[in-house]
Parts: C-alpha cells; structure tokens; sequence
C-alpha cells in the first residue's frame, strides 16, 4: 500500500489492513491448487506480489498520476499526449522496481464531457506509445465520463520465482548504486516555476530537463537485468525523490547506508539550474524530484557483473550504523540533503 | 477495454489498440518462458485473461467508480463507507462474471485534504468488510490526496486453465440465466429522484433496494462454480443493465437470444415501485440498472446440475435468429424493453 500521506497510511491504513495481509498469505483457489501472497498491502513494496504455480511470480500495482494537476501542464509545458505517456511510465517504474517483466497494463482514463476527440486520442496515443516504447501490451481497463480529467492504472508484470526484489534486503558491505542521475524532474519544475528564465538554460537544458516529464523513461530493462542476476539485494524507484528512496530502502532492510557526496553524479542541466537559481544541486538530486530512476544494493562482486549490462553509479554503501549519512569530500558526515517525503503534494505537482 | 461512451470505443479506442491486442499474444518473458495473452483489450470481456505457466489462468480488470457523483450519495442515501463496499464489489463482480476466484484487490483512494480522519477511516472500513466478505485480499494500491474523492481499483483473480468466462461462446440451444433478479438498484434510484414517497414503498421496499448500493453482491461463489462446471458458454455481469447484458453475450458469440417474458423474475420491490410511479416494471428489470447478478448460457442438462448448487432462473434461450427478442405471453415477439446503454452515464448516477 503506498500513500504519499505517512501519517494516515501509519494511522489508519496499516492498521487496518494489518491483520489482512500478512507476510505470506495462501489463498486457496480449488482443492488442488493455491496462490500466495508474498508482499501484500503491508509490504509497501512498490508493488504486491504473487506466487502461483508454475515458473512465474506475478507483480502487480496501481498508480494514480495528478495529470491536469501537474503544474507543468497548468503552465503549458505538457501536452494530453504527455499525460497518457506519463501514467503508464510510472506504472511500469513500479515493475521495473520490482524486476519484473510487464505483461499488461490497465488504464483507467474518465475524461470530462467536453473534452475534445483530438484530446483524447491524444491521452491514448500517449498510452499506446509509452506501452509499445516498454513493450507492454496494453490488457483494457475502464474509460468513461467523470467531471475531470482522471488518469490512475495498474501494471502488471512476471519474474521467474524467488527473483522478485524488495525493498528490504540491503546487507553490510553492499554497494548502493543508481540506474541514472536524478533531479531532472525537479529542476524544471523549480526553474519554471521561478519565472526567472536564464537563456542558456532555455537553449541547452530546458528540454532535456522537460523531457523527464514528457517522456519519462521506466527502467524496465534495468530492473528484469537486476532481478535476472539473482544478486540484487534490495531495490526500489526513486519516484519519492533519491532521500527518500534511499531512507526507505535503510529502514525496511534494517540497515545504516552512507552515501559518497563525490559520486553522486550531477547532471548538467541540474548544475545549471542550481547555479541559476543560487540552490545546491543536491536539493534536486536529493529531493523531492519525481524521476523514475532505480536504487538498488548489491555485494561488490555483483556490481562489478552488472556494470557489463547497463549504465549504474554507485553513490555508497550499507552499513551497520543504523542512520543514513552523507560522506563529505572531507571525511566529515552530515545528514541527506533534499526532502524526504511529500508532505504537501499539492505543492509539487504530482 | 469498457467504456460507456460507446461511440469513442468504436472510432478512437478500438482502432488504436486493434493491433496491439489480438486475440492470443505471446509475451516473451525470458528465454525459457512465455505468457499468454488470451483476452486484452480488443475482447471486451469484463477482464483480460492471461495463460501464464502453470496451471493458473489470471484474470485482472479495473473498475472506476462515481463514488461520491452518485446521486444516492448527493442525496444522502449512502455513505462513505457504502463508496468503498461499493468500489471492491462492482470490481470482484468483473473477475466473478470471468469465473475466477479473486487473489486480490489494489485501490487507488485519492481524497481531499480537508476530508476528515472519520471518513476516510469509514471508506477504507469500507473496502476492508468487502474484500472479507468476498474472501479478496487487499494487496495494496494508491493512496492520497486529490481535489475531490477519486475510487478507482483493480481486482485480480485466477481459474483452472480453459476454464475463464467469455461473452462470446453462447450456441444454439443453451438457455440464458441469470443468478437473481434484477432491478433493485435501478428501482431505488428512480424512486427516490422521482420525490413522490409512498409509505408501502418506504416501510417495506425501501431498504432492500438500497441495500443493493450500499451493500452490492458480487457473485463471486457463483462464478466459480460456473467456471467449474466446465459446461457454461458465455457469461457477464449485470453491471450495464440486463438488456446491455444480454444483446452484448448475442453479438459477441454472433447468436441471437429469445427472452421468455413470463420467466423473468421482478422483485416485489420492483413492481411496488413501478406500480407507485406508473411504470412497466420490465424498464428497470431490464433497463439501466446497475446489479451484479451475472447473466450466463449453458446447455439445459447442465442447468439442471447448476441448479443443485446455487440459486438461478432461466430466462430465455439462444437461437439462431440472429436477433434478440421477447417472447410474450401470447406468443409474440417485440423487442426487448429497457435502456441498452448509458448513453449519458451522468444522468444514471453512476
């Protein structure tokens, strides 16, 4: 179960749901045969997961995206067409965190009665391509009239059994690696926002930065690559922003992560904008920048492996002092920088 | 892939996913494994299926609901914790109509910030009583906040391989049933817009038709054993109204259905209602009335061995008419009474 409220899911939601969705939950289908729940509404994994019988575990989980509510929409930057693509990138973000294969997406698209014919094929033309892009077949879902604009889906992928990942398997001495940079995300939207335009922002990085909103990309590959290597310790999206990944990540696996402030990469156009704006890149890096990226753990050895198939940096590493840390140049540690959570989503535009 | 706008289905949705959604894809997953496609988005059935390894069949759709825009809700005749039973039973009525045995349900409950702990406690008490009473557990989903309250979910079930539920397998010589009598819920709505009270209606009637919101049914028992019987050729869900119903499994399965008038069932809550409001009461036994009873065919011997283990009427049969049609009393035809199709879902209240 996944709330960008803490404070209700820890209250309410958790405790109802505590008793309903243990560890492990068998669900007797017939006579002969059962399912189990492995990672249920407890878990808060990114996704629930499955066991059948047979080879296959099965991954499932649902995203609602703001849409219409983004920000960078309300100020013109995104297009129905980019609202479409988004839902179902943020979708499969959610199995690629779990390593699994997609195999279907739902989308649940209610529109107003207005809308335009050329709006809404545009939404579904976002949706067909974002699902051929990540070669996932698009299954249904349900489409009608609502007041607004809503977007929410759920994806559904598969994994060969026992390679699902978690959150919680990080283990000393483990490195902590990314798929990619982040704070792109992040960046546009305060740059934008702060309707203080910068040319050379403008000229060199302002599509880039915008692309991670119109095109986000899942990490679909990456994620069935860490899953396959059955070395992967634990792994999650950095749809919450980098801290907070990396805080859930330490807490779920009950382990300390120290993070190296020299190898955290920057992208430039975050650089840019930071300096722009007169901020410390790491605010976007860290914060609350709704990028799509993975975090994983992974002994040495397996890093190394994995450094074959695909782009990673590895930014630091588990520990056993129980706190998440920064790792200054000069020895010194201090906390993460950024925002650990949403409190306010409204305010960020998701 | 549903919708109740049927136009945009037929020009902009089913063109888009034609391709994308034929009728068995095989998804590669690995080198040594597959899954099947066997019903997406082009099938139009209640779910999309997949044959995965195994011997399970997974049967998954989602089901946005009105939610607080119903206007039994605007009127004050149900509550948040009805909105929530609702949204976990109109979803299981999908996987029941599939025949599959539910394994769980996600829920997206996206709600504004100023509604209070008590309600949102009482829509999550809400979705909780309903996945235990359908024996589905809540495996996680999407919660948080939004402008206005937003119920969305998908359920997700499994049944023995070749044993899921299509619309499109009714023959010639099948009788068509249906697992209880419908109306109820259509009849509530009418009565309680129409503000004209009858005190016969409000003492005796009034509850039961409202319990079917507040409390709907999904025949998940009764899918299961129609599935297991390994005898019924099509099946589907009330959800559209009977008539939709019925002219969806004859188009579907490329048959026509004759409907004997004198075997249809009406409630007595029903026909106090239209006799109140001067109506034929077939409008809402076979009109725009959203019940979860499930419509299905079989051959008559097989009918009689579903008899022993669930409560059922048949209520017509399958012809090669090509037609569907009533059958009255005096032996003579006329086309089915009742609305096929919300055409303006906003005036329905769902």
């Amino acid at each position: 179960m996944r709330s960008d409220e803490p404070t209700r899911l820890a209250n309410i939601i958790a405790s109802l749901f505590r008793d309903q969705s243990t560890e492990t939950e068998q669900i007797v289908v017939d006579e002969r045969s059962t399912v189990d729940l492995i990672a249920g509404a407890d878990a808060q994994d990114d996704c629930a997961v499955f066991r059948l019988s047979g080879e296959h575990e099965l991954v499932v989980g649902s995203d609602y995206v703001r849409g219409t509510k983004f920000r960078l929409y309300e100020m013109g930057h995104l297009s129905e067409y980019n609202l479409g693509y988004y839902l179902v990138a943020a979708n499969l973000s959610d199995i690629a965190a779990m390593g699994a294969h997609p195999i279907g997406l739902l989308s649940v698209v209610r529109y107003p009665s207005d809308m335009s014919d050329e709006s809404f094929e545009s939404i579904m033309q976002g949706i067909k391509d974002a699902c051929t892009r990540f070669r996932c077949p698009n299954i249904g879902g349900d489409i009608g009239s609502a007041e607004r604009l809503i977007l929410s889906a759920s994806a559904l992928g598969t994994c060969r059994r026992g390679t699902a990942l978690f959150r919680s398997g990080a283990k000393l001495g483990d490195l902590v690696c990314i798929t990619a940079p982040t704070g792109l995300a992040g960046a546009a939207m305060d740059y934008l926002r702060a309707k203080k335009p910068s040319p050379t922002v403008d000229n060199l990085h302002l599509d880039t930065m915008l692309d991670s909103w119109r095109y986000p990309s899942a990490r679909v590959d990456e994620g069935i690559a860490l899953a396959a290597s059955r070395r992967v310790t634990s792994c999650q999206d950095t749809s919450d922003g980098l801290k907070a990944t990396i805080e859930c990540i330490a807490s779920a696996s009950g382990v300390g992560i120290t993070v190296f402030e020299d190898s955290v990469p920057v992208p430039a156009s975050v650089a840019a904008v930071a300096r722009h704006l007169g901020l410390d890149p790491f605010v976007f890096v860290f914060g609350d920048s709704v990028d799509f990226e993975l975090t994983f753990t992974a002994p040495p050895d397996a890093v190394d492996q994995l450094r074959k198939q695909m782009a990673l940096h590895v930014i630091g590493e588990v520990t056993d002092s129980g706190e998440v840390l920064l790792r200054r140049s000069d020895g010194s540690h201090a906390s993460l920088p950024g925002e650990a959570w949403r409190h306010a989503p409204e305010e960020v535009g998701r």
